[in-house]
């Protein structure tokens, strides 16, 4: 495992879907910045399972325990930790996993690589629980970026065969992701999103989707070229997010269907700042930021775990065999993804403030 | 800056465009591995410049200079480090790119995140030239992954509008990727891929494209998740490359659309290895290798520097400008890219590798 | 902060004096090792506080909650994480410590750091009493190194004036190691050392001494030159220690007066293996380890907490101002250091086998 | 082998004693900051080889090539990167030391770990010609530091028996370390440790000393407890030097022979900036920087290379040989040493100082 992230800030993930707690520690924070507890539960909350038809029955209350790094609510210069404790567990469910290995899940690669040893219940390490520490953190982040005039927010642009516009990558404002944060769905969409993942529910399979996420007010100058500029670092934890399998920044894969003439950004000049009059280069160029806004999609594969049976394999008898999922599980966990890309996006963007403002 | 990569295998790049030398120093090697020097170069003028018609027009011999890290070309312990003299310079190109930035390169951002001291000439650490010791670098590890079996191999899969079909992603084997490697453009689509770039050249323009790499051998168990399995690692590093705008594993994007019934890869058993019979997972599970071929793509923008005239904004005076590009410039960079992105993967593998066997 | 060691055993220590609990997580262990709960919290005991008259009358049970990282009290691969709950804190003795800092202690520095942020509380994220997730870390270490053959003692060589011998340099085995741990102080100068605590203590003074630590077993070849060798990873770590001053590796600052003649060790062989007949190199050359016992001290200053008045500056006022400590402390530290420099030895050894082992 | 060093600076070694070069890449640095090349060479004049009795016979020029990272001798944020040609390399002196190792030096250690593939000429990288490069990159640091107020300079304090005293560890200002600097012993002790020497070099012996190092103009608040505090940065790289076997900060070892009411240091305002009266700490209060000059020790061993014959073991033949060393060498590297410690200790504070000024 290297579930540690971060330059300056140094974030450190632990637990299990059914250990005792599941938590992490945030190293490096700035000092004197309040933690509004009662919007980082709002912003938790939105990723917190059983609350609706599209997410796990598990229950879980999600209200973080911070141990340490406040005082009065404010940052104090001692690493911020926080712990969330696991209740609603079923571990039972999961015992058969050890021998009979779940399709496009861990479980067989964990197998191999720690000997037999992992934890199988709920997935273990591995489980999208451990996503409920990442934004605990990033959560805390994305207030600190705020107070920076750094707004982040992220909306779901496809389920399915069903997609929604992403944001106007020129003029998308800080007011815009607010508003695209307070919806599960972007609301043109919402009806025929909720109907896909209804339908797949219903023949006990899955779907997979799309999130864009835009970040608003930040300053150039922001990266560290080559191997830490802002593509890198958003990189490099976006894809420790489970289900995430693209990345593309900008115009991202599109790009490559065009010519020069068309995917460059004439400079221009607005209020005395420089600007783009397009942003094919989603705010970010030579690995620094320009100024416009970072614009980034993400796209996450249908939940593996399926209600249908399965062909796997016995490790015990290495032979195949069916499987059939018991457990819990979330049809469609784009929406729940939402918030979780937000708080890596902020965790990402922070620590490259950090690096930038010395 | 920060153009080092790597956590047993680190990395350091360093060189401008036209700085006396580029080069790199690479630490932590396993000993006892020979370089083939000659195979090594062959490696390294699939990138070199000034060779045909969709590259730059600057004559680079790009033989590498090892300085250290060798006796009798086999790895000693030391860092391995090599050179390459920059010859074929014209600085004067470039002069007014200090106030007048090229739209969608780095001149704007450089500048502003190095107060106007950046090195401007041909891009400075910025240029596509700095991936030839990312080749010296990777093209060794290349060669000592081969060794462990483990095959790496990219080609051409989209040049604009030209597509050509990926590798087959269950039965991909070591000799498809070096029959792959050993032609710059696939064969079935070499001949329309060719037009499309001309076309572009010949309009002053550029393209883009999409390059799909595949590493095959890999054994199960590689990668440390969250934050430093395999994705994340590749991630780091093909977002250093110069151009690249996105990157996807196994289905990647389209995985988006799909229900999990279609998207999970049923394991079976052949010849007592346990294997799936689909690889919609691209090779990787929660970070870690399957043992299935790893499949990924990456998106590559078309080349910024294009002949027509654009619009800039003078940074001296704060309006905007009309830039005419000289220099000399590839109309569509991706066949060059071809093996640094093997090259990149490369580094990231065996970085992993060595991580995965203590 | 930066409360982060280790390169593939990482370690994140959290928490204050006075917050909810202090805590660690440590990813990267090996899988498949048990945790000897009981023999752990032995170990914790002889750091832990409030057990006799040379240490702090605060008590605390220090028994570690484990919230994650073990199946059956077996590494599982996810990271072992670990909370110890503060429960006797009494913070309002620290009020003054804001505004009237304690001579050598890091009240001001933290001041000046942390904007006047910090948690003053029983000295914050600065307190020995952070070393108690350290040792929990460590100790589990231990015991995984012992497994491996490889053993860890400490033991006071000097309180103040009154020393007593090191461990043999060469001939130095594990049960030694093993009798050293059992006693707080060597027997043959416990009671000269208890005195000398006991006459500080009279005085309302504290007093300082020194730790050597040695470690048996461990096979040649481990360490990382030239910046992540053994010296290199143990100095990081110890230096992380409170009230750490030196560090010197085998015959060490006595050396400075050696010929090279009489310090040279000579090699030999005995029972087919290479060995030296002295070990003023402490077991390490050239970063690596010789397979001679590892050898090293510590300096640790005298408690800057006493009961004395002494001079100190209200920051408030910017004057000098006379300092009272109330609190409860240590009047020496340095028997309570002795588990606290095993601990970090074991981290520092353990994450260098690991690198070493691949 | 990891020869890379810091956090925000990251500085990379390469190259072996005969090899075609050795050099490093520093990257990280702030831009804008010129380059002084005279200057720099006057500093790295004090570290080269065959100027006097007590250095090496060996005769290298030690004139860095700049490669890359300076536009007109100003640091553009490119890495920097600087090469020194070896040219008086006599390999053959070497050739028995795969087989017969000598005592006190790598030889054995890099056998083990390296697999017998390490390079043994002259020491490889375990020489201490890799001070060069490392003498180049701090070399650039102190002139940056310089600009902002902070000086370092070391002097020596002990040659075998004669001793010197070393700053004042209150009053120390720059002035005083320019002085310090530019004396290669301490004019009052010059004859007397020089004859110690010469003494150590008549009978083909070799001879140790002590280093001290002071910082002044540091402002408080640098360093980032608990593991990437100033001492543990300033170790890390300490004990990268060559034959350094112990370290002290402040009162350092002596401070275990103390009471806290002697050693602890009061505070006073002087000139309305808070000082301490004495300074036991060393200016390092809790890893962090107190604003008083800091000050640490060095031990260095006797040059392991000596004239006498001297026991080994052939590795071939598993039994004692004596070994006679030929090579070149020096009988006291302690004067070469003191431009080492300050360039390692000017590599420490900078990164330090750039991760504190964010």
């Amino acid at each position: 495992m290297s579930s540690c992230y971060g330059k300056l800030l140094r974030l450190s993930i632990f637990g299990q879907s059914h250990s005792a707690a599941i938590g992490m520690s945030l190293d490096g924070l700035p000092t004197g910045e309040a933690v509004d507890i009662e919007s980082l539960q709002a912003f938790l909350d939105r990723r917190a399972p059983g609350r609706n038809a599209w997410s796990t029955a598990r229950k879980e209350s999600d209200i973080p325990e911070f141990l340490s790094g406040l005082v009065n609510n404010v940052t104090c210069g001692a690493p911020l930790s926080a712990i969330l404790r696991n209740s609603d567990t079923r571990s039972q469910d999961y015992a058969s996993l050890r021998t009979l290995p779940r399709p496009s899940h861990a479980d067989y690669t964990a197998n191999v690589k720690y000997g037999g040893y992992q934890d199988v219940a709920g997935g273990g390490h591995f489980s999208g629980r451990l996503t409920a520490p990442l934004c605990v953190a990033g959560g805390v982040c994305l207030q600190i970026l705020a107070r920076k005039g750094i707004t982040i927010g992220a909306k779901i642009v496809r389920i399915g065969s069903v997609t929604a516009p992403g944001f106007d990558p020129v003029g998308v404002t800080a007011a815009d992701l607010a508003e695209a944060s307070a919806h599960t769905f972007p609301p043109e969409a919402e009806e025929a999103m909720q109907a896909e993942i209804a339908a797949a529910k219903a023949e006990a399979d899955s779907i997979g989707g799309v999130i864009e996420c835009a970040v608003t007010g930040l300053p150039a100058g922001l990266g560290e070229p080559m191997f830490d500029g802002l593509e890198n670092r958003i990189a490099q934890i976006i894809f420790g997010v489970p289900a995430v399998r693209g990345l593309e920044f900008g115009t991202g894969f599109a790009a490559a269907q065009m010519r020069g003439s068309a995917h460059n950004d004439p400079y221009t000049v607005e209020s005395g700042a420089i600007r783009t009059t397009t942003n094919h280069h989603g705010g970010i160029l030579g690995g620094i930021s320009s100024g416009m806004p970072l614009i980034f999609r993400v796209a996450i594969k249908p939940t593996p775990s399926i209600g249908q049976p399965q062909q796997s394999v016995s490790l015990e008898r290495c032979e195949t065999d069916e499987l059939i999922i018991k457990g819990r599980h979330d049809p469609c966990i784009v929406p729940r993804a939402v918030p979780v890309i937000e708080a890596a996006a902020a965790l990402a963007v922070l620590d490259a403030w950090m690096e930038g403002h010395h």
